[in-house]
Order: structure tokens, then C-alpha cells, then sequence
């Protein structure tokens, strides 16, 4: 059936008011035909990834996917109103590339043998002195190991934080949030006990040369320290080595804190028919590391969101509930636009009933997880199973658990949070890296999760919540 | 918990008698901590597809790849007995390679342009003359269009298919089983119109320059003409060419048909303790096409089937029914190795209570799709969601539709015929191509593949079929 068919074949049975679960599994067929033959998101991916490329908070980048997601928006009719929300987000700039070497061998007899390792700066690091820091390794598995070994040990040291990621976790976000506490705090621990840096094993199950970054966090009152990650490949060597010899690293960076900026959500908003003041919310983060093209984190969440719209409105769509496509600003390192997005929302009195970020990468969907204020987000897993019933021929589930850093915060209006769940095994391979690029993003893949993003805004906005 | 301790657990809720659910739910934790952590099929994987290499049915590497997984069957404790199970397969070699170039422009001016093309043979076809073919295409789009064009504009031409495969399918499968008619029996049915040759758009829904193989039938009393398989770039610029201009190709190929030969199924066996004569088998085929490494076609399948066995044996497991371990020969391009199973095991008069079949890539398993004679399959469906309660957790589902090339000729026994979803998104992008090497497997994705089908054969085992 052509779309101009489709789209009469829709206005038709609902003017005729046949039965709704024949026209509900009829429009997410439509919507699955037309995102998968016409979708536009893998264009709208590869500017974002390629042509703009990485998009550091407060980098012009990221400014420029600001203005390119805001166009987009603008230029479609379905969208009543489109508008720049501002933040105040951190800036942090890497500076140059960074320099790492070891060296290990036997000091009496003065054969020493060294080799380069990948490294790159963690987010918000601090950099080295211009002559680099000079100090031997001690390898830790845990925070708390830092406890034990105390000053004796560690005075002066590098900490190198060596715990792998598990492999047997079956939903690899879950290994991630186990792994990540040495990247985010392990800098300030170590720090407590007099060490000069830390080295911290990539947060991936990967075997290779790719340093991961990611947010580190200083504590307050604790001495900064330069904080850096080190290629899977590497972390193994050094752990190797250690069995037999001391190995002193030389580690040189160049980051930068500079004073915060003034950047932007962007928020486009469809007003609703019937019920215009509960909102639907289908959003991504704009914001990515700089060392990729932030093609799966989050640049496909992005593009999921803004084809919720255009497919909507390729089915010329007129939804009850209002629906907004917000791209937030500093997920990856503090959160402000999210916090900002929030903070105004709940001044207005505005009551999201559901947000979905997707915020996982363009990889095939398997379903949802969501969470929110219990009285709400149970009564829905109930729900769930009428929603199931149309999600079923797609192999989309809904499960409890999920829903996003960016909206998290607008927990306490008792709606639902969502997240899109992709298959998670690739995941963490590309995550913030260089190979964060488009080319590592399959067509079909990200197509299917915008799919099933604009079903489930679909359904949310016929069916509702049960109250 | 360290893996002996899961043992001695294990035993001992068996020795107890504790509750089977928990029970049940433990293993499979087990099955996955165990496959994720330490299962071997990546490395076996990397030997057949990238040591041993292509292994088209009656060739070398084929022989190799039956003696390689024979030797790993006889070193498992866990098998009772390994055997090499003769089968008449045939025996086609592809030659050298095929050269193909197409030339378009104004005959009138003679100002003609020229360009290679991306092409290979197709399975079973026969070669051209030495001289080649060279010949005005006529494109269609489906086997139907010919008689509609009939011998005065089809006889001496170089009949061009070029239907793609739907994008809209949400199971490839799908859509590729709608377009294969073309690849199939294109040469037989163009040459009743006196075609000299075929070139058929390669079955895959990415546009790239890799052409895909896979089989062609010669229907008897039709003449044989050379059959070949087209990338869809290059389909898709012969397409806009003839719409200004006659395009002319020049083909050449050297195939040959050798006489049939004796190759060999692989079949390992656990005597089952309780219940011997129901047999539960898993299994994937040994022979691949010979552009690539057979990675995803169907090594996966094989080294799934293989690890089934090893964390069994791993964990220490004895099963009540028959487990069988076969390693099909001849797939692709006769079924040689189902057909010859099926026919000794109907004559020895045994009883396939669920055969299962890994043949759809190394990819992130969705679940199980099944299918049989409708008094068991219906039947089974019911009793599915027990299994799903304990397969939840891993995201896998069972439903309706599926099995398997292979086991399908154990129809007649009336047990469930059982084929492993994986995610289908990049399947045809590697099917049949050289892109079908180790390297395209992702190793998370493929163990996950092998705890899901060791999961359902343990449940299988446990539970049986409801009578």
C-alpha cells in the first residue's frame, strides 16, 4: 500500500471509529514501513557524527548541533513551537594529545625496556605538571583496596585501577555501573592517600587499544589529581608485568577547566488535540565525548527523538497528548541541561507523563524498561500488557527498570521515566572512543529503534495512563 | 561463586530435592556464568572459519572441518559416542574468477563507456564458453514479467533480476525468502525463453560492491545457461543506465559440476539416563559457501551446538534424555547431510522429541522460533511460557515459526523442530559474501547465542513435552 493510501486507509477508520486495537497495530505497521523505507535519521547521524563530529560541552561542536537540531525542528510543519533552552554547563577542553610511557626491567643491572601505552584524559581531569608525572604504579582492584594498602603504600604513587568489567552480566549497563566507580571517584581516593595520578582500566569488555573517557568527579577538600584511562590491552600488560617487575610510568596531559558557558537544550513540541497538558517526552542528549563523533552516545538517541517527529508527521499524525522531542545539553559531564530542562518544567507546573530517552546506542531494540514514582510506574506494568500485545510482532518487550540520566529529573512529577533498551552487547566496544563514528552505526539498527520509540509515543498517546 | 562451588550447590539442591524452579532458574545462570566467562566457541569459530576457511560442500576445507569437529567431539568426556556419518553429496567448483564488465553509450556516435562489475557465480551454475557471453541486459523484477516479454524480447539476452529485498520485513528471513525466488530458479526460467545467461541482484538489503552466492536449481528439460549474482551497486547502476541507454554485458565464468562424492555428518551423543529414547539434538552445518570463512553460515551454528556440549560437560550436568550434537553436512546446496540423518534415524525408528538448529548467524539470540506437526507444536506453545519464565531474564522468548533446513526432514517424527532467533539486522550483509570471516562475529554476541540454546536443551531435558 502506498502512504498516501495508508494515511486514508488511517483518517478512515477513525472517522468510522473501527475498532481501535485493528487501527493501533495498522499505524505502528505504518510507522515501522515508513521509518524503515524513508526515515531520515541515518542523514541527520552522519552531520551530527561526521560532519560536526565530537560535541564536548561548551565546545563550538556542540553549539553547532544546537543550531542543526534546532533547524531540523523548525523546518518540520508538525512542530508548534520550537525553542533554545539555555544552561549554564562546565567547559573542559583535553588540550594536546596525551603521552604515556612505561618502563620495567631489573634496576641492578640497568636493562631497563619500555613501551608506549594508549591513554587518554578522563573528563574534568586535571593536567600534569609541563614535565609530566614520573612515579611507580601500584595496581588496585577496588576503592576500598586503597584503605588497606594506605600512605605506606601508595604515597607518591600512580594508582592504576585495574578491576575489568564482568563479563557474565547479561545486560552490559549493569557491568558498566559495577566497573565505572574507579573512573568516577577513583582519583580523590587515591588522592586521600598522597598518589600523584590514576590510570584506569577502559570501562569495556573489549580487548584492545582504545583508551575509554568518561566523567571523573573530584570530592570536595581532596587534593586534585590527574585522572586518565588506559586501553584494555595495555591495563593487561601492565598487570603482567607487575607479577615480576616494578614498572614506573611517565604520563603527561594538558586538560583545561574553564570558566562555565551558557549553552542549550533544544525543545520541540507538538501541542496536544484533546489533553495538552500531559506531556510525552521522547529525548537523547546532544552533548558526546570529543574523541569520537558521539555516533552511538548519543547522537543516535538524538536522531531516534527527532524521527519520533518525522514520522508522526509523515503520517500526518495529530497526537491527543503533547509530545516534545528534547535533545538535552551535558549529559555526559554534569547533567545541566537535564537539571535546567526540570527546574523549568516543574516552575510552569508542567506534568510529563512519560519521558523516553534513549541513550544506550543505535543497536537493534529490544524493548523498554521503565521506572518512575511507584504508585504510577507499577499500575503501568500492568498496563504494560495491552501495550505488549501491539509491540509483540516487532520483538519489543517492556520491563521494569530504566529510563535516563537526562530525565531523571523529572521524577518527582510521578510520571513514567523510560529508556529505550538496544541490544547492549556492542555497546561498550565504541563507547567513549574514537571509533564512536557513524560507520559504526547500522542503518537498520538505528532505524528500528526510532520505530519502536514512535510506537510506544504512539500508544502512549492513544491509550494513556490508567489511572 | 567460584564454578566448583556452583557444583557441589547444584548437586546438592538435586540431592535435596529443592524446589525445580530454583533449581531450574540457578543452571541457567550457571549455563550463561559459565559459556560468558570461559565457553570455547570463539577460538573453534576462529579455526574453522579462519584456519580452515570456506568449505563448499565436497571440497578439502569441508573434509577438514568434519575431522576438526570430530576430534573436538571425541575429547569431550561428556560424549558417549562420536560418529562420521556417511552422505552422497554433490560437488560443484567455482573455477576461476568471474570477469564481468558492462558498455553503454550511442551506437549511432560509437562514443561507448565501459565498466567492471561485482559478480560471482551462483551455486550449480555451469560456465560460459571460454569465449564468455556478451549480450544486451533486459532487467525484470519478478519471474512472473518474463512470459509477459516472452522470446521476442528475452531470446539471446542477459536477463537481469533485480528485485530488492523489502526493507519493511521485520525479519530479514522474511523479506529474503520473498526475493530468493529470483537467485533460485532465474536461469531455468529465463532460459525457457532463450536467454543465454542471468545475473541476479545479490540478496541483501545493504548497497555495497560484495556480490552474494548462494544456490540455483535447474529445473529438468530446460537448458542450463550460466547463472550469476550481481553487488547491488552495481545493480542499481545497470538499473539507471538502461533507462537512457541498451547496456551490453560481458560475462565469464568456469564452474564446474564434478561427480557426487561421499562427505560425512558429525554426530556426537549423550546417553540420556531416564529417558534414552528421546532424543534432544542441536545442531548447525559444516559446509558454508567458498567466498568467505562460512563465520556466521554457519560456523556459528555449529560452534553453538558444540558449546552446548562443552558447558554441559563444564558443568558437570547429566542429562535424562538423549543429547545429540550434529554437525550437518551439505546445506547449501543439496541438504545431503539432513536428508541421509533423517533417513538412518526413521530406520532405526527413533524418536526426535525437539531437534534444534542454529542457522541464522552469530548474532545476539532474540529467542527460539518452532514449529512441527501440529498435535505436539500447539501443544507446546502452552507449555512454552513455563520455559519463558526462566528464559525472561536473558531476553529470550519462544513463538510460533521456525526450525531449520536440516532438521526439517525429521518432520515425520512428530517432535518440535526448533530454529535459534538471532537478531537478523546484519545477517544479509555477510550471507554468502567474502565479508563472512571471524572478524564479523562479535564473540559476546556469539556465546550469548550458545547459552541460550544450552538453556533450552537443559530445560527441554528437564521438563520434556507435556503429553
Amino acid at each position: 500500500m502506498k502512504l498516501i493510501q495508508k494515511i486514508i486507509f488511517i483518517t478512515f477508520l477513525s472517522v468510522t471509529g473501527l475498532v481501535a486495537q485493528d487501527e493501533h497495530a495498522f499505524f505502528i505497521k505504518s510507522i515501522h514501513d515508513y521509518t524503515l523505507e524513508s526515515g531520515q535519521c541515518t542523514e541527520w547521524l552522519a552531520h551530527l557524527s561526521d560532519t560536526i563530529g565530537g560535541r564536548l560541552t561548551g565546545s563550538e561542536n556542540a553549539e553547532k548541533a544546537v543550531d542543526y537540531t534546532y533547524n531540523l525542528l523548525e523546518g518540520m510543519s508538525i512542530v508548534d513551537e520550537v525553542t533554545k533552552q539555555p544552561c549554564k554547563v562546565p567547559k573542559w577542553v583535553r588540550g594536546n594529545k596525551e603521552i604515556g610511557n612505561i618502563r620495567w626491567g631489573d634496576p641492578k643491572k640497568g636493562n631497563y625496556e619500555a613501551q608506549k601505552i594508549n591513554i587518554t584524559s578522563l573528563g574534568n581531569s586535571i593536567a600534569t605538571s609541563n614535565r609530566g608525572v614520573i612515579a611507580d604504579i601500584v595496581e588496585v582492584h577496588s576503592l576500598d583496596t586503597l584503605e588497606e594498602l594506605g600512605k605506606a603504600v601508595l604515597q607518591d604513587k600512580v594508582v592504576f585501577f585495574n578491576r575489568p568489567m564482568d563479563p557474565k552480566k547479561i545486560h552490559t549497563g549493569q557491568a558498566y555501573g559495577e566497573a565505572v566507580d574507579q573512573r568516577v571517584h577513583g582519583a580523590s581516593r587515591a588522592a586521600a592517600y598522597g598518589a600523584q595520578a590514576v590510570l584506569v582500566r577502559s570501562v569495556t569488555a573489549q580487548q584492545d587499544d582504545l583508551p575509554h573517557t568518561g566523567v571523573q568527579s573530584y570530592a570536595d577538600g581532596v587534593e586534585k589529581i590527574p585522572a586518565l584511562a588506559i586501553s584494555t590491552n595495555d591495563a593487561n600488560t601492565i598487570s603482567e608485568l607487575l607479577k615480576k617487575w616494578d614498572v614506573t610510568v611517565y604520563l603527561k596531559n594538558s586538560p583545561e577547566v574553564m570558566d562555565s558557558v551558557i549553552s542549550h537544550n533544544v525543545v520541540g513540541e507538538i501541542k496536544g488535540s484533546e489533553f495538552p497538558n500531559e506531556i510525552i517526552l521522547v529525548g537523547g542528549h546532544l552533548d558526546s565525548w570529543d574523541l569520537g563523533g558521539g555516533a552511538h552516545d548519543d547522537g543516535s538517541g538524538c536522531v531516534h527523538a527527532l524521527q519520533v517527529f518525522e514520522t508522526l508527521q509523515a503520517l500526518n499524525y495529530k497526537p491527543k497528548r503533547t509530545i516534545r522531542c528534547v535533545m538535552f545539553m551535558n549529559e555526559e559531564n554534569g547533567l545541566g541541561g537535564g537539571k535546567a530542562y526540570a527546574k523549568a518544567s516543574n516552575e510552569k507546573g508542567e506534568y510529563h507523563m512519560a519521558a523516553i530517552e534513549s541513550d544506550a546506542g543505535g543497536f537493534s531494540p529490544r524493548g523498554f524498561g521503565c521506572s518512575g514514582d511507584p504508585s504510577v510506574f507499577k499500575k503501568f506494568l500492568a498496563q504494560a500488557q495491552k501495550f505488549e500485545e501491539f509491540l509483540e510482532p516487532y520483538d519489543l518487550y517492556i520491563k521494569a527498570g530504566g529510563g535516563g540520566a537526562d530525565i531523571n529529573p523529572l521524577k518527582s512529577q510521578k510520571g513514567l521515566l523510560i529508556g529505550l533498551r538496544p541490544d547492549g552487547s556492542r555497546y561498550f566496544d565504541f563507547h567513549h572512543t574514537t571509533a564512536d563514528v557513524f560507520e559504526n552505526v547500522h542503518p537498520r539498527e538505528l532505524k528500528l529503534g526510532a520505530a519502536a520509540m514512535t510506537s510506544l509515543v504512539y500508544l502512549l498517546d492513544q491509550i494513556g495512563l490508567d489511572k
